[in-house]
């Protein structure tokens, strides 16, 4: 089993009420891959520029990840730069320069192809459109995006959904999509559009999802301190997606699991500036948390 | 086993999107009565004007709820005014006379001085502990309060906190008073203070409590529709008490079980415009929601 996602490798400058990191290792790509090799094998398609720094590849690489299809084009490499309030409840884009990303169009590698699991990370949905018309039936094709694609792109994105098996939105987002309130009705609407199973991320209150008429709730697991939540999204999906994938059969139960680990592995993200937490995280770590998460949630999982 | 609630009875005029519904039966110990007499007996201490309709006292009548303590007083009844905003984030205090309850001195009737359990509702927390230094060493003393308490009586209400188990705060509540942002450390500092129970309630998120070191996280019940928020919090903790005070031992099963009943419960008041939904909740409605609610989040309780 083995997850295809096509996302973005990124630089970050990343700035909160503690000062500025500059040049972090991001993207949606990224986060998701660090979170999702813990459960499968994960293929990246991206591409970054040739000033993208060879020290950042290693943390990349990994015995279940393969890099073959991230392409090292002539030009530099999409830059992020965002600033979060102090309290990390909203953020601002302060600078974005697109790079090699702005005339990236997704071309699938022949031997990628065959994958299990589709992750179309956040990236415009007629781009990720196109991944889905090169690969073969995949078991789960999820999608994510953000609020300028809904805004922007409505109909693409609508279209998109309707091929699709999975849709990650936060509320904000799932709000502007369904133009519904109530938990309830958006996940109604979305899965009434194709997805059988749908996630509404809650950010640190965790996190709602459908599968078919069955509804799961997860907690976020509590963090102490949050450094920097970029990614945090990312790498919740790539938990879920890791579980899911890696899973015989998905069901409730099985869905319930995959976003409790999703969860725990997100508090960790924000834990560390950029990607510095996750990429140092231990299984007994994870183990520890997982069971913390567990208990304080009071959910058996089956 | 029975619970003193010292709150207000009130006549609520609530306007919502939808319009403007006058003269509703609220008040704090309305709404916590309503909920926790599911569980255990309720004792009422509050006052109402003489032009309380007598038709809303039989709302409150009810086999498990002594209202000997409910005062007639010559004057009237205090009345509370509200506008919701159209997504029910927002309220605000349109008209407000106090009545009656501006000179409200609680005075505890002596055959109500030993009950098992004491809930001091929302009012100035001198009154709170005046209430406290009437009764006879309850088991489990209740305090809930709101931002402006927090605001103008920040060092009567800490001296209050210091002598009670358990405190109820919506997450804007406890970050005003402990100056903390993340959950754990709300919480840290409020069961330094003196607490054994610490219960955040995070709106149709659920709820996250503490009793010990032990963290317990429930959801709140999925609804459809909200129809009026008013009081919500009120049979939350009606419902968490009611459990409580009818439980033998408490510990962290069962608050995660008190918090469970309290988040439907909560569920039921904003279905309905005023008591109007709790007034009528069936056993058999309760039972469903229960089960749906430890189906979707995958609670076990023991």
């Amino acid at each position: 089993m083995a997850i295809l996602v096509v996302g973005s490798v990124a630089l970050d400058t990343i700035t909160t009420a503690r000062g500025t990191c500059p040049n972090q290792l991001g993207g949606s790509a990224t986060f998701f891959s660090l979170a999702a090799r813990r459960w499968t094998d994960v293929r990246i398609v991206a591409a970054v520029g040739r000033d993208f720094p060879t020290r950042l590849l290693t943390i990349l690489r990994h015995p279940r990840v393969d890099l073959s299809g991230l392409a090292v084009l002539p030009g530099t490499t999409f830059r992020w730069e965002g600033r979060y309030s102090e309290d990390f409840s909203s953020r601002q884009t302060t600078g974005l320069s697109l790079g090699v990303f702005a005339a990236f169009k997704p071309t699938i590698p022949r031997v990628l192809r065959r994958s299990s699991s589709v992750f179309l990370a956040n990236i415009d949905p007629h781009l990720q459109d196109l991944v889905l018309s090169q690969v073969a039936q995949p078991r789960l094709i999820a999608v994510d995006t953000i609020d300028h694609w809904i805004r922007h792109e409505r109909e693409a994105l609508i279209r998109l959904l309707r091929k699709s098996d999975l849709v990650f939105l936060n509320e904000e987002e799932a709000r502007l999509l369904t133009q519904h309130r109530s938990h309830r009705a958006m996940g109604a609407w979305l899965r009434a559009l194709g997805p059988s199973i749908v996630i509404i991320k809650q950010g640190w209150y965790g996190a709602v999802g459908w599968i078919g008429r069955a509804m799961v709730w997860v907690p976020a697991y509590p963090v102490d301190e949050t450094r920097d939540p970029t990614g945090a999204g990312d790498s919740f999906a790539g938990g879920v997606l890791g579980v899911l994938d890696a899973a015989r059969r998905i069901n409730e139960h099985v869905l319930r699991q995959a976003m409790l680990y999703g969860s725990v592995i997100g508090s960790f993200c924000v834990e560390g500036i950029g990607v510095s937490a996750l990429a140092r995280l231990t299984h007994p770590r994870f183990q520890t948390r997982l069971k913390n998460l567990k208990r304080i949630s009071g959910i058996r999982l089956r």
